[in-house]
């Protein structure tokens, strides 16, 4: 299971304050921390001031790469930003991300073709997020189509079935879950991501449904997921599926982060 | 989801003292705190003496009955003591177990068959279990010819699969679930149950691997467990996983289990 940790995230408050006032300490300790829980991508987005973002996103970059050399997860959803931010990268960055919508296929696939990026599928159209799971697939098979078109291998891509807020979709999960076996069906090599927190929205105890959610669609295929990895139940919740999907031989996985007080 | 209280087990010391020293209120107790718990029965088992097994479930019949009237799960493989405690419930009881077993066959299904009850079969064969969910499924296949021929529906059957030790099967929690999903496809009105605990015997922090067992369980299609039910946590799973599997409109029992304070 690879994490991206996803804290690093100018749509947060907090973090829209640091990146307003340049404090790049808070930064560095948030990728330090997000790094040494075991991220293997850390996710970064320089929020929405489109006229500021390709300056803050260097900025991000670049006090980020001071401290760790975790690859990054370039987050925008404009193709100039990421232009820009590519350059700056040390090591070959994931993108966030891309979709059915034509332009982005258009503009974004290009840069993930010639730096051999991994990338992000959202299975959603033009800004719409289909309803049910034949329809996401449906949006997911054109953006096949794109990334084949652009010589993308398929194991550089991570669809994220968009697991919506249960609270106004009832099947929210579900459809989850069954996009991702679907999808896994027809492209055996592809990877899956998802952020874990939405489907919590509005509703109490939140990380116990996130949790499960987690657990469940690892059981459909996940094996990567958006998320704080600064979350020890999380971390649990991963450490005791892999081993209950019986990917941990001997339980050695188990026992190790027993011992390092994970569960704890 | 239907919970099988499992307290009331002479197999467990402290019980097994209270049958030995006819300790009422313990037992009342017991059975007092399961049934508010939400069991939709309580199991019944009086321990490992054949000689004395039929007159100790009779007392501890007698003594639940006196403070509760869920339905009992009467826990033995020896049909004498089936039989007479058949006649001791009030109300219709489940039988726990068959299995491919014949002499079980042969004598216990009659009874389940005559008073109508509800029965767990295991999916093992003469003691043995198979080791591969397609073995599993022909014990269950042979099972369910035996429970057609005594004239009992497929909607009384529980299948357990048998969740074994994964400290030394690493695939058991993978095997269990995949006997589900296949019993499920070739008889979709059986039910399911199972035991959570057995898979984390000799590991560190058995809770959370109970939990996500039975999380990944549900998916795969249980539909009851036999589980402690003053376990918060294992309650909580199932309300917060009823609800991601899309079974709870408008979150309204996760909502009514937060209130009650469920998941604090």
């Amino acid at each position: 299971m690879k994490i991206i940790g996803e804290k690093i995230n100018g749509t947060r408050k907090r973090v829209a304050r640091a990146i307003a006032e340049r404090d790049a300490e808070f930064i560095k300790d948030l990728a330090s921390r997000q790094a040494e829980a075991g991220s293997t991508w850390l996710d970064v987005n320089a929020g929405t001031h489109p006229d500021k973002e390709p300056e803050d996103l260097i900025w991000l970059i670049e006090n980020i790469q001071s401290v760790v050399d975790t690859p990054l997860c370039l987050d925008s959803a404009n193709p100039e930003a990421l232009k820009v931010a590519i350059k700056a990268v040390d090591k070959t960055p994931m993108i966030n991300s891309i979709s059915g919508e034509p332009e982005r296929l258009e503009k974004i696939l290009p840069l993930v073709a010639e730096h051999g990026c991994e990338v992000i599928a959202l299975a959603m159209d033009e800004k719409k997020i289909p309803e049910t799971y034949e329809k996401r697939i449906e949006v997911i098979e054109k953006v096949m189509e794109a990334v084949h078109a652009a010589g993308v291998e398929d194991d550089k891509v991570y669809v994220d079935p968009l697991a919506m807020t249960i609270a106004t979709a009832n099947q929210s999960a579900v459809i989850a879950c069954e996009t991702i076996s679907a999808v896994h069906g027809a492209y055996p090599e592809v990877h899956f991501t998802m952020g874990l927190s939405n489907i919590s929205f509005g509703l109490p105890s939140r990380k116990q449904i996130n949790r499960g959610l987690l657990i469940l669609a690892m059981q459909a295929g996940l094996d990567s997921a958006i998320m704080d990895p600064l979350d020890k139940d999380l971390q649990a919740a991963i450490v005791t599926t892999e081993m209950l999907l019986g990917r941990d031989e001997y339980c050695m996985n188990y026992l190790r982060a027993s011992r390092k007080g994970l569960f704890e």
